[in-house]
């Protein structure tokens, strides 16, 4: 058995909180950091405010393995992530030599200008963290990721730190889906199912598809032979409470 | 002025975490509340976990004027948020005599298995949140509103909640973009206008379309005429930088 490895997310940015923008980053890394077997426990979304944002890391740093930060790294006035997370860690904000380098090359004289050089100021002992769209690094320092907001650009940002990221155990899932069926038909015979798996997680999920309802059963662990008894048992409990059972999640379901 | 009202919201629910799950009811809630003029402060999505519910809605409790919580409140082994709750506030959890009216008239007798009689289980004193898509009600314990995971429930539940809710001033909003421009072309000018109306929020978004970028720039606060004179400054800075301003978000935009 590896360490448990747990990741911790903090979106930062008024405009998810204001209800501005659907935010489209939580998705895209919960699934690329279970993937990893560093599976996400726990995502803060909070403003762009300083006080905030120090205390958010420094106490999601201290209870997770890594810590991935979304937004505030661009060059305006409402992007102060960078110097935040200096002031979390204690060090020094300052300009980056590579960082300062690179954007260096991109921009021509006249426009790397003040705004675009704070793109490049960073904590001291900050590690890049490049990417294929935009000329801007995200960086890595201690066990905190900080990558922009955008999501094209920190997907590939995420791309780049894959490889340099622990891997725990891969968790492995199944599911099932019944439909029409309610959860109530099931309860008590899923409450038996998992207290008979009790290393795997079993979730379900109702969802609603044209005005009908269904469930959706999943089971989650790193034992792959647990997992496939877990949903057979499931199966049959569906069948016995007069269900069809169908494989895997209904398309485009959501609960 | 009235008294500062901030909003916080815990997302309960390990498929969120998981990624299996896109989560639809942030952005709902923190435009719903912004309306109100309870402007969502903080989210947080945490596992279905008993420890970790009951820390964090006392911790939420605490530090926001009204906590909304979405999720886990179905039939099944993991839906736990109910108890949590009552344990958070040291309450007894125990069948809800209205609830349990409500639930009783919905089910036929056999159909009002122990499973669903957990749906009408709550903590002592609570107050329920109807809604008119399923028999199965929501409740208010204090400063802490619990709500269905199920996007449509949590909506009709929010319809219910709403009136009973109080109401700050509201946020204003208004919002010019450019394409193509980019933030660091403008960053210095915005910087200005920002230290010029320091009682508004003045937020730089990028978005990508189609392969070429713009800014939307939104002026917030609870001040009009100052937000239709920061929106005209900023107006002026994007012709001044070379660019085009257009009024409002741009259509589909993202950031």
């Amino acid at each position: 058995m590896s360490t448990p490895l747990t990741a911790g997310l903090i979106v930062i940015g008024n405009e998810v909180l204001s209800g501005r923008t659907q935010d489209a980053n939580i998705r895209f890394l919960a699934q690329g950091l279970g993937a990893l077997g560093l599976p996400l426990r726990e995502v803060r979304i909070i403003p762009d405010v300083a006080p905030t944002i120090i205390a958010t890391v420094n106490e999601m740093r201290a209870s997770h393995a890594h810590v991935f930060t979304t937004g505030g790294i661009g060059p305006t006035h409402d992007d102060i992530t960078s110097e935040c997370i200096a002031a979390a860690f204690g060090v020094p904000w300052e300009p980056h030599p590579e960082a300062m380098r690179m954007l260096g090359a991109h921009y021509s004289e006249g426009a790397f200008n003040t705004a675009r050089r704070r793109m490049a100021t960073m904590p001291r002992g900050a590690t890049l963290i490049e990417n294929d769209v935009s000329p801007a690094p995200g960086f890595t320092i201690g066990n905190v990721h900080v990558m922009a907001g955008v999501p094209r650009i920190m997907q590939s940002m995420f791309r780049t730190l894959a490889p340099r990221l622990p891997r725990g155990q891969p968790v492995v899932s199944s599911s099932v889906h019944a439909m029409p069926m309610l959860e109530g038909a099931i309860a008590e015979g899923l409450g038996t199912i998992q207290a008979d798996f009790p290393m795997l997680d079993l979730g379900s999920y109702p969802f609603e598809r044209d005005g009908r309802y269904g469930v959706t059963l999943v089971a989650k662990g790193v034992d792959t032979a647990a997992v496939a008894a877990a949903i057979a048992r499931v199966r049959g409990l569906i069948i016995s409470a007069g269900f069809t059972p169908i494989d895997g999640e209904p398309t485009e379901g959501r609960s």
